[in-house]
C-alpha cells in the first residue's frame, strides 16, 4: 500500500458503545488498521468495516498479553504497512492508559500522531448515576488517582488525598480497598460517603453506595468485580439516595449517610 | 401538549461540535426543547431541529443572563410544557457545570432526570495537544481545581495540591494566574512546567507552554484570554516539546525546560 503513516489514539469512553466522541467513531470507520483493547466493546468494534484489520492488544488474563513495547513497536509497523492505525482504548488515553509513551514512541519514528480524546470513567461513571465530582459548596474539587501504581504499592497520592476535601476518585483500587479504607479510619473519616461502581454504563452494572465504615461488608455482599470505579466524598451523599438508586440497575444503598 | 416530562443533562464537550458523544448527539436531535450555554457552538446548535426552542441561559457579559434559581425553574417549567428537555453544557456537566443542582432541584418536581457525561475540558484540552494528565514513572494522579471559588477567593486546593506530586489542572483560573504562580514560587517549584491553552479545541485555539517563572510574560505576550485551561507538572515536559507544537495551532513554546 502507499497510504501515508499515520497514528489516531481514541478514547472510547467508559464502555457503553454510544459514549465514543463523534469524532472518534469517524476516525474508526475511516481507519485501515485498529489496535484495541480488553475494555472496548464489541458494539462498538462492529462499526469498523468487515475488511479492515482488527487486532487484539490488551492486558487481561487468559489471552496472549502484549507488553508496552510491543504495542509500541506495532503502532509504527502497522502505520507503515497499512496506513491510518486508529488505537482504540477504553475511557481516555492519557488517563493511566499510557497513550503519552505511545505518542513519543511514534514520533520517535517521525508517525504524524493525534489524539481524540475520551471521557474518562473517573469522571463518566459516576455521572451516569447522577454523582458529580464537584458540587457548588460541597467541593471544589476533585483528584483522580491511581490504585495499583508501577511499584504495586499503595500510591502516596491516595495517602495526601484522604487528609483534603477534594473528592477522591479511584481507578483500578479495587483489590487495594481495604487499605484505602485504612487510610481514611486512620485519619477519622470512616463516615464519609463511598460509591463503587462496577462496569459503570454497561448493562452489567452494580452500584454500592454506603459509609466507609461499611463498605467492605457491602461491596462482598453485592460481589463487585474489578473494573470499578471508587468515589469517596461528600458529592457522594450531596445528592438525594433515590436518585442515584433510580440511575443505576442493581444498586445497593447500603447506609444511610 | 401530552408529552411526559423529562430532563438529559448533556456534556457537549470541550468546544468542537465533534467532541459531543453519539449518545449526547442523540439526545439533542430527539430534544422537545433545548437550554444551552455560553460555551456551546453554533455548529451543535445546527444540529437541532428549527422547530424546536433553543433557549440561552449562559452566563456571559453582554448578555441577558440567568441566575441558577431562574434556570432550574426554568428546567422544570420547560420540561411541563414541551415535555423532553435538553440541558446542553460546555464540557462535563458535573465538572464544575452545577448538574447536581439541577439533578436535586428537578426529582424534588419528581421530573426523571438523567445525564448524558461529556469529555472535561480538565482533561480533553490538555489531550488534544497531546498533553497527558497521567504518565507512568512521571504523575500517578491529577487534581482538578477550579480557579474561580464560591467566594472569589483563590482555592485553598490549589494550595494543597501545589505540594503534591499530582498534575494540577486549573479551570477557570486565568485571572488568579499571578496568585497561583505565588503559590508554587513560595514553594520553590517555579522551574516546574505549565500550559496556558486558550479556548482547546476550537480555531482559535492559543497555548503557552513555559516554566512557572516564565508564564505571566508569555501569556501576556501572547493575549492569552479566558476560558482557558491550566495544566501544572512535570506530564506537560514529558512530552517532546515540537509534538506540542505541532499539535495546536498558535503554539508559543517559551522556554525550554
Amino acid at each position: 500500500m502507499n497510504k501515508q503513516p499515520k497514528i489516531t489514539l481514541v478514547g472510547a469512553g467508559p464502555g457503553a458503545a454510544d459514549l465514543i466522541s463523534v469524532r472518534g467513531l469517524n476516525a474508526l470507520r475511516a481507519a485501515d488498521v485498529v489496535l484495541y483493547d480488553a475494555l472496548v466493546s464489541q458494539e462498538l468494534l462492529d462499526e469498523i468495516p468487515a475488511d479492515v484489520p482488527k487486532i487484539y492488544v490488551g492486558k487481561r488474563a487468559n489471552k496472549h498479553s502484549y507488553s508496552q513495547d510491543a504495542i509500541n513497536a506495532l503502532l509504527v509497523e502497522c502505520a507503515r504497512l497499512y496506513g491510518h492505525v486508529v488505537r482504540l482504548k477504553g475511557g481516555d488515553s492519557f488517563v493511566f492508559g499510557r497513550g503519552g509513551e505511545e505518542v513519543n514512541f511514534a514520533r520517535s519514528y517521525n508517525i504524524p500522531t493525534t489524539v481524540v480524546p475520551g471521557i474518562s470513567s473517573a469522571i463518566g461513571v459516576p455521572a451516569l448515576g447522577n454523582i458529580p465530582v464537584t458540587q457548588r459548596g460541597v467541593s471544589e474539587s476533585f483528584w483522580v488517582i491511581t490504585g495499583t501504581t508501577l511499584r504495586g504499592e499503595l500510591s502516596e497520592d491516595i495517602i495526601a488525598a484522604a487528609a483534603t476535601n477534594a473528592t477522591v476518585v479511584i481507578l483500578m483500587g479495587l483489590s487495594k480497598l481495604p487499605e484505602i479504607i485504612e487510610v481514611y479510619q486512620s485519619m477519622q473519616k470512616g463516615h464519609l460517603a463511598i460509591a463503587v461502581i462496577q462496569e459503570g454504563s454497561l448493562h452489567s452494572q452494580q452500584v454500592v453506595v454506603s459509609k466507609i465504615d461499611d463498605v467492605i461488608q457491602a461491596v462482598s455482599n453485592q460481589k463487585i468485580q474489578p473494573p470499578a470505579v471508587i468515589v469517596i466524598g461528600e458529592v457522594v451523599s450531596s445528592i438525594i439516595p433515590e436518585i442515584i438508586k433510580d440511575n443505576y440497575a442493581n444498586t445497593s444503598v447500603e447506609s444511610a449517610y
